[in-house]
Formats: C-alpha cells, sequence, structure tokens
C-alpha cells in the first residue's frame, strides 16, 4: 500500500501532532506539528519539517540552529491522526538547549527539572 | 514549586497531548488528549485518565479492557503544552491489540505493519 499524506486524520487547522524519538537511547526529544506538506517534505528531504503555529511557516528542524533531526523512519498510529518520527538528533532538541524538551518532572506535588542545558 | 494542573497550556478544547512511553523499554505506546482534569486525577489515583474526545468523557485507561496504565511519571514539556507519561503498560496500550499504536512505517514510499495484535 503506498503511502500518502492526505491519507492522514488532520485537525481543524490541518496539523497532526509528530512525536520527535531517538531510536538508540529511546528518548522522547519533543512534540510539535505537521501539515501535509511537511509530511511530504520531510519523506522527500530525510530533513524532519514542521509547521511553526507561531510563525505560520515551514519549520526545518535546525535550519537556523543547526540542531537538526535527520529522519530514521516516519511511523503512523492506529487512528491516524499521530505521526511517530525516529530521528538522528544533532545536539539538543529543545530550545533551552537540553536534549529534550521533556525536562520537566512531577513528583511529590512538585516540579523538578531533570536536566540542565547542554553545554 | 508546587504543581498545578490550571499551569498547562490547554488548546482551545480546553486538551493537551499525553504521551505514554515504557520508561524500560523506551517504547513509544500512544498519544491521547486530557483535560486539567484528568491531569489531576491521573496524578491523584496513579491510573492514566485521558479524555476521550470521540465520548466526551473521562477515560480511564483500561477500566473497560484490563490494559491499564499504572503512572511512574509525569513529565512536561519546555511549551508547557505537551505531557509525557512514563507508564507500566498491563498487556497492549493499543485497542487493535498491539502493544503499541505506532505499528506502522512508512518505507520506500509504502506503509508496513511491524507488529501483529498480542495473542
Amino acid at each position: 500500500m503506498s503511502f500518502d499524506p492526505a491519507s492522514l486524520k488532520y485537525d481543524a487547522n490541518g496539523l497532526i501532532p509528530c512525536i520527535a524519538q531517538d531510536p538508540v537511547s529511546g528518548e522522547v526529544l519533543m512534540m510539535a506539528w505537521m501539515n501535509a506538506e511537511a509530511v511530504a517534505r520531510t519523506l522527500e528531504t530525510g530533513r524532519v519539517t514542521y509547521w511553526s503555529r507561531s510563525r505560520a511557516a515551514f519549520w526545518v528542524k535546525g535550519e537556523t540552529s543547526g540542531h537538526v533531526q535527520r529522519l530514521v523512519e516516519l511511523r503512523v498510529d492506529c487512528d491516524r491522526d499521530c505521526l511517530l518520527a525516529l530521528v538522528e538528533q544533532e545536539g539538543p532538541a529543545c530550545h533551552t538547549n537540553r536534549r529534550s524538551c521533556f525536562y520537566t518532572a512531577v513528583r511529590d506535588g512538585g516540579e523538578v527539572v531533570l536536566s540542565a542545558p547542554m553545554a
């Protein structure tokens, strides 16, 4: 069965969430959004490309920071309304310079910061 | 700093995406949605509780199927608009009876099913 980005289920804004994961460590790096064109560009170029909701523009991850994501494999969930991108992440994925955006844990009713920005 | 579910950023429908991950294998199991009350219930009970958009009701994962998710740790991302729940998953997370909902890969322009339903 051939893959067509139009076959995915997008929300009212034409977007689908995409989780980025390091397939070697298993670490969940970030979650961002794609539209159908971003999905197509990601597959065509091998460079993970999101849709920036704040800038209303394509966001080739790492284009300005150098912290690129090379696509290893794109996966689709059972409902076709969420994507999982296995990626080779160059440096930090997070704009705070941490490897993962999920660096805050809820423990004993409080928040704990798990990692420091990368040097 | 104490954690308040109201401090998270919810979308126009009052929902926040939550990624469920097996912290031992690293496998991303599923993504579903929570509202502030579902976040609070998840933390209070240790049973991962989503908001079912299709049923417009709380969804205590596994309540009918037995495929419960016990919360190991809840994490918040840098923008406070996405959650990562580390969970002990009983059996399959997916309604298709697969361990993970992300069982379809896009390879060479086509779709490949990576796993069979659990016995």
